[in-house]
């Protein structure tokens, strides 16, 4: 078998690395009063394996043996486990569905190629099989994007990429690497870095996600406003489609016709297989901090946010928390940590001396990159800022240690699923001037949904991803619903998140991708004659419908998946 | 007749307003030297328009009928002028044919809706009679994108946005602007600045073009290194387009699939026709000023910007001339002016004291805006770099004047052109890796082209839009032809940079778009999988070709152009 890292099969990463709260007295206190579930008892814990029916493959020999000849015995897996993560990605619906034994149309074969020949020889071989192709990363998508549509009667093969992990080349002078598709961002780092260069693109997925997925998915770093989203790193980039190769060189702006590179960018595997990309990669910084500063409230923060944008401070990281995701941050900080010492009496009676409310104090990190002269001149340029909005400075600590713990979170959302709250998250971009009406306006009805499904719910968010124009705004949801019908809840709660995104000004993700769980809104979001481009896009470079069918538009591929929820 | 302007049937701009050099000593002897002719002897001029041989409009009083219930009679126009001016643009081939009589196939009615509503009207009656539709901005175009196919068969509707031409709505919040397609550059900045705001994009053709046709053609202004190219601008737009209205909301950025914002803007009236659109707009600058610098050659110079770019500098301007540019710079300058002083004995000595060959120094532009503070902490910031790079500042004089000067020098091209003088413009995007090889390789191209064709010509160039990864090179030609023959000439010339442009790296265009000038180079620039993707979107968008065929690819569509040249 080759070695590619694969995550364990029933929940976010490394098998043997789970969430404790231990250390963090304040944790189990906090979910009780927002959630009323006592995490201090002892999960449910994923069933066994051996308990899972897994359908058997539906892979011919003859497709087979063309596989086996593309890249060898060893890289190819039928095996149960193998397809069962590959059939899924690690939104809190595949995870609920894996637990309940509803694992829908797993791939029938999972091969693994090594070069672009190989990706190359896998695509004839399917095309000519009529075999429905879906390329995997590190299998971090949260959007249904890496399952096969319910009722595929094809056989489906998934591509991982794992062994397709190198960086190839930097070109110094440029200021860019080539990169192949299938390298997980923390093995990718360790090669730049080892070179003195950074990609600057850290999205919380990092952990288990690569280059391909991020290209393929539209992905947003935490970084980006120093380094750009995706979109902007990626400059160059080859694709393998049904008998032919897609180049395009690397290039930093050009006027040749409609972007071909910004419709392969966001395609999540419907024009073809990406096996490596020319991205912009920058020297590490001299120094890299990220200060963090106290708000009134939530709203203070945002519009001191709105107003960096418009200056001319360019910070490498803006983010706020609003006063829900504050009080989390605070409930999960480690008793010996900075975070949790943020709120020592000192700074509470400087709050109070200030007239501020404590539970509607919001905290915000802003990153500082480069010279030790340039970052101390930014720090300034941002301090007039934060002081105009009524915030105030409270140091490196906290940042430092969000830093270092921040591709953790997502094994939080394991543990408590373990103890019937699912939890997911939500993400949109919108101009600043729908910044508050937003928050309020999702946050109300996260909380309808909640009442009218009758559970206890509890929601948060922050503002990341500042641009000129408008930022992102980042939810996080949970739900204390440990029945058979919560994914219902869930559907409902989702649906009125992503309803309320669309009818105040803001679209289906800001990076996270559309996939199966978010094309119900994209008639909404890009208008319909924006998805009838994309489908003839996509219908006119595969007729058949064989490369990732159904994901972003439904329509004119064989079968429509049942997963998603409907719009109103 | 209604008042929408008009640039001169023969050449750039407004009539009356022409390129003189009564008070620029240098010019005359600068011409005589490098191309070989006596600039001071009276020109050809145009023909008279009497001259012409106008074919008659093909259009069908059904279509006419038709037209004229969507915009009224005296928004129609099918006099001969109107319908040579809209059916070319202003390359330099464009001014050639136009002046021999040479008129091709031109629009048999020019249409001016008022509203998105007339265009709706005016897209229906031309769908329903099958006749092809080009929109039309400013006319600056110098691709060959504004022309119908040579042999067209069915009627040729130009749709001149020219009344669209307001801004709508500022959102002060976001630093959003809506703008109808049709606004000329000065007409909108007039609008902006009287709120305090700016769009920030100052393409060489501002004077001449117009909302619409920068998106259209993916253009790019002078001041990108701040403000981004149109594409990095451009954040909503509606389109209208067969039976349908795009609408795309704006968004700072967005993971919902391949970009069809990024699919119209570059599209060139082959999807539809811009009516309006969602740009970043910002709040004038407190301080605005443009430095000159000398470097002892062009590139050191190249050397200094790339450091830059690496950098944590962030000007607004970034543009080096090489050793050709700068002396054709200094020609140009009238004899008062500061740029006519740079070389003052005081400055040449200095130079002289630090051993520089004055037929090598190169003159470097570099823009500054902001707050005072700003501003004077990114000039130290840069002067930094240009020292390292032998590079020595000469204030901001020089800069002054260029940025008064810039939207006059297409006038230059008319007054040579009447003296024999074909001159033209072609700049392409590459790695900074590239650039010193591309000056290198395309320089002794076109030489090599002028020899072979046994013509004077001369080529300079200057670097400018700085990104990350890479940077333009423009250069500028001309050849001393007046034969008959000299668009032969001028063909094998184009067809030399070009091919050299593909060969080292380049793309086919930075900011002036493929047309049917460039569309022979587009498989060697985006791979002929590029084009496929191109094409499927085309015909699977428009499959009856009726939208501006033949632009950017040609296949698939009635007829090809012999216009343009052919690449190896």
């Amino acid at each position: 078998m080759n070695d590619v890292k694969q995550q364990k099969w029933w929940g976010w990463g490394t098998e043997g690395k789970e969430f404790s709260f231990a250390d963090k007295p304040k944790f189990a206190p906090f979910v009780l009063e927002r959630l009323g579930v006592d995490v201090t008892k002892a999960g449910g814990g994923a069933p066994s394996f051996a308990s899972l029916d897994v359908p058997p493959s539906q892979l011919t020999d003859a497709l087979r043996d063309k596989l086996v000849a593309a890249v060898g015995e060893k890289h190819i897996k039928t095996d149960a486990e193998a397809r069962v993560v590959h059939g899924f990605g690690r939104g809190v619906r595949d995870l609920v569905r894996i637990r309940r034994n509803d694992l829908g149309r797993l791939p029938d074969v999972v091969v693994y190629p090594g070069s672009e020949e190989d990706v190359v020889a896998i695509v004839d071989a399917c095309v000519e099989a009529e075999a429905v192709l879906i390329p995997y990363g590190g299998g971090s998508n949260i959007v249904g994007a890496l399952e096969a549509l319910p009722g595929e009667t094809r056989q489906v093969v998934s591509i991982n990429l794992g062994r397709m992990n190198r960086v190839l080349e930097i070109d110094e002078d440029a200021g860019l690497a080539r990169i192949q598709a299938g390298v997980l961002g923390p093995d990718m780092e360790v090669q730049l870095n080892a070179r003195g260069w950074t990609l600057g693109h850290f999205p919380d997925s990092f952990m288990w996600s690569t280059v391909g997925g991020w290209i393929a998915t539209r992905s947003s770093g935490m970084q980006s406003d120093k380094y750009g989203d995706i979109a902007d790193i990626t400059r160059g980039l080859r694709m393998v489609m049904a008998g032919q190769t897609l180049e395009l060189r690397p290039l930093p702006s050009y006027s040749s016709g409609p972007s071909v590179r910004e419709m392969v960018i966001g395609s999540e595997g419907r024009l073809g297989i990406i096996t490596e990309a020319w991205m912009n990669v920058h020297r590490l910084p001299e120094v890299r901090e990220i200060q963090a500063y106290f708000f009134p409230d939530y709203y203070s923060g945002l519009r001191a946010m709105e107003a960096l944008a418009a200056s001319d401070a360019a910070p490498s990281v803006t983010r706020v928390m609003d006063a829900n995701e504050t009080a989390f941050s605070m409930a999960n900080g480690k008793k010996s940590s900075r975070v949790g010492h943020l709120m020592s009496k000192a700074i509470q009676k400087v709050m109070e001396g200030k007239g501020w409310d404590l539970t509607q104090i919001c905290l915000a990190f802003i990153g500082y990159e480069g010279t030790p002269v340039h970052v101390r001149y930014e720090k300034g340029l941002v301090g007039k800022f934060i002081s105009a909005h009524g915030g105030m400075g409270v140091g490196k600590g906290p940042g430092a240690l969000y830093d270092q713990k921040k591709f953790d979170v997502p094994y939080i959302r394991d543990f408590l699923l373990d103890r019937g709250i699912p939890a997911d998250v939500s993400e949109t971009p919108m101009p600043w001037s729908k910044m508050e009406e937003m928050h309020r306006a999702v946050t109300a009805a996260a909380q309808k949904a909640f009442d009218d499904c009758g559970v206890q719910g509890f929601i948060m968010c922050h503002q990341s991803h500042s641009y000129h124009s408008g930022a992102c705004q980042y939810f996080t949801f949970a739900i204390n619903d440990a029945s058979e019908h919560n994914m219902e809840t869930y559907d409902a709660v989702k649906q009125a998140i992503q309803q309320t995104f669309i009818e105040h000004g803001g679209g289906v993700s800001h990076h996270h991708g559309v996939g199966e769980e978010h094309s119900p809104w994209m008639e909404r979001d890009i208008s319909p004659a924006g998805v009838f481009i994309q489908r003839k896009l996509f219908e006119g470079v595969d007729p058949k419908g064989l490369f990732n069918p159904g994901k972003i538009i439904h329509d004119g591929v064989p079968g429509v998946s049942s997963n998603s929820v409907q719009p109103d």
